[in-house]
C-alpha cells in the first residue's frame, strides 16, 4: 500500500480522516506508522496528498489531510480480456489497476470454463477489492471502469465498434504474422485471449469489429504476463 | 504446461521419453491425454516438437518424439532484480523464464530484508522449478542464466559493467525524469529495484556502471509488473 486510499464515508470533515479496519492495520504493521508521521493519502476519485497522523491505536487511525495532487493521468486504454481462471483473476484486475488503464472488459470465450463466471472472486465486493488495492499499490485514485460481458457476441458485435472508435484496436493472435503497428492512434483497444487462445470465429469477430491482429512471437505468456508486457509494449 | 519439457534423464531411447511424477499427473489430469495423441513437447536446452502418447498410466507416460524445432531465441536482455519478498519471488523467476530474458541477476539492496536471502524458495531445487515453469508455459527449452548476487557493490563495481558492455544499460528510476530511448543497442541491461526502489548510492553505483536512469512515470508498479511491463516497453 503506497497510498492510503480514503473512501467518502471516511472523512469526518473535509481536512479529517478516521479508518479501521484492514487499512488501520496495515499502517500500524507495515508501516509501522507513528502519531505525527506523514502518509501519502488520496480521496478515492479524488486529489491525493498527505496525510498526518494525529491518532493511531487499536481502533482507529486519525488523519489531518492535504490533498494537493491530481491523480495520475489514466491511459487511454481499454483491456478486452477472456475472463481469466479466479486464481489468477485477482492479479489480473489489481494490475490493470496498477497499469492505470481507463477500461477492463471481463468478457467470456469459448475456452472460458464456465464455472469461471460463478467463482466467489467474482463477487462485486472482491472486484472492487483488488482494484482498490491496485490503486493503492499504484498510487492513483481513480477506479478504472470494470464491466463484464457475460455474452462475448453482443458484447464483440454492439460495444466493442464503438470503444474501438477512430481509435486503435489490437487483437493477440498468435501466429497472425503481423508486426507491432508503427503508429499507434489513441484511444487503444487491446483485446487478450484465454489460455488456449480464441477460437477462429471469435477472432474473426473481433477484426469485425475493427481490431488488427497482433503476433507476439512464439512465446505463451500467462494473461497478467501478457497483459503487462503488452501494456508496456503501447509506450503509453 | 504448453510444452512437456524433458530432462535428460527421461530420455529411454534418442527417441523415445519415460516421465513420472508431475509431469504425468498433469498431462493425465489437465491435458487429460490419451494413447495416440500428440503432445508439444522440447528436450530441456535442446529441440522441440512432438510426442505421441505411447503409454500413459499411474505409473508413468511413454512418449514417441519428434523434435524437429529450434526453441524460439533468447531475447538478448539481462535482469537485474532487487531480491523480491519470498511471497512473489516464484512469480518473477517464472515470468523472466516465460519473457525470455537471457539472464537474470537477483540482487541485494538497502531495502532488501535480509531474511528473503534465506527463505526457503531460494532453495535451489525451488529457483530451477520456477524456471523451468516458466519455460513450460512460454514453450521454450532454454534455461535463463541465473545469478544470485548477495553482495551489491562487488555484483555492481566488478561485473555489471561487462554485462552492459556496449549494449544499452537502463536503471527503473522515479523522478529521474528521462524518457525512453530513442534506440536501444543490444545486449540491453535493465534494473529493477526493490519495494521502496534504490537508495541514493545504489543509484549512483549503477549508474557509475554504466546504466542510464529511466522513468516510468508516477505508478509504483509491482516487481512482476514493471518486470513484464519493461521487458513489453523494450519492444524485443
Amino acid at each position: 500500500m503506497n497510498l492510503v486510499l480514503l473512501l467518502p464515508e471516511d472523512l469526518v470533515a473535509p481536512d479529517r480522516a478516521r479508518l479501521t479496519g484492514r487499512r488501520l492495520a496495515h499502517v500500524r504493521e507495515v508501516h509501522r506508522a507513528a502519531v505525527g508521521d506523514d502518509l501519502a493519502v488520496g480521496l478515492l476519485g479524488g486529489r491525493m496528498g498527505r496525510g498526518r497522523v494525529l491518532r493511531l491505536d487499536d481502533t482507529a487511525l486519525e488523519l489531518s489531510l492535504v490533498l494537493d495532487q491530481d491523480p495520475p493521468p489514466k491511459l487511454p486504454l481499454t483491456l478486452v480480456v477472456a475472463l481469466p481462471r479466479p486464481k489468477v483473476l485477482n492479479r489480473v484486475v489489481a494490475a490493470s489497476a496498477s497499469l492505470g488503464v481507463a477500461r477492463l472488459v471481463l468478457v467470456n470465450a469459448w475456452k472460458v470454463e464456465k464455472a469461471y463466471w460463478s467463482s466467489p472472486r467474482m463477487a462485486p465486493e472482491n472486484l472492487r477489492e483488488q482494484l482498490l488495492l491496485g490503486l493503492e499499490q499504484a498510487k492513483d485514485t481513480v477506479l478504472p471502469e470494470l464491466r463484464l460481458a457475460r455474452l462475448f457476441r453482443p458484447f464483440v458485435e454492439d460495444e466493442l465498434p464503438a470503444l474501438v472508435g477512430g481509435g486503435t484496436g489490437l487483437v493477440a493472435h498468435p501466429g497472425s504474422a503481423q508486426p507491432f503497428p508503427a503508429v499507434l492512434a489513441a484511444p487503444l483497444t487491446l483485446a487478450i485471449g484465454p489460455e488456449g487462445g480464441w477460437i477462429d470465429a471469435e477472432f474473426q469477430s473481433l477484426l469485425r469489429a475493427g481490431l488488427r491482429p497482433l503476433d507476439l512471437g512464439p512465446r505463451i505468456l500467462r494473461t497478467e504476463t501478457a497483459l503487462a508486457a503488452l501494456v508496456g509494449r503501447l509506450g503509453l
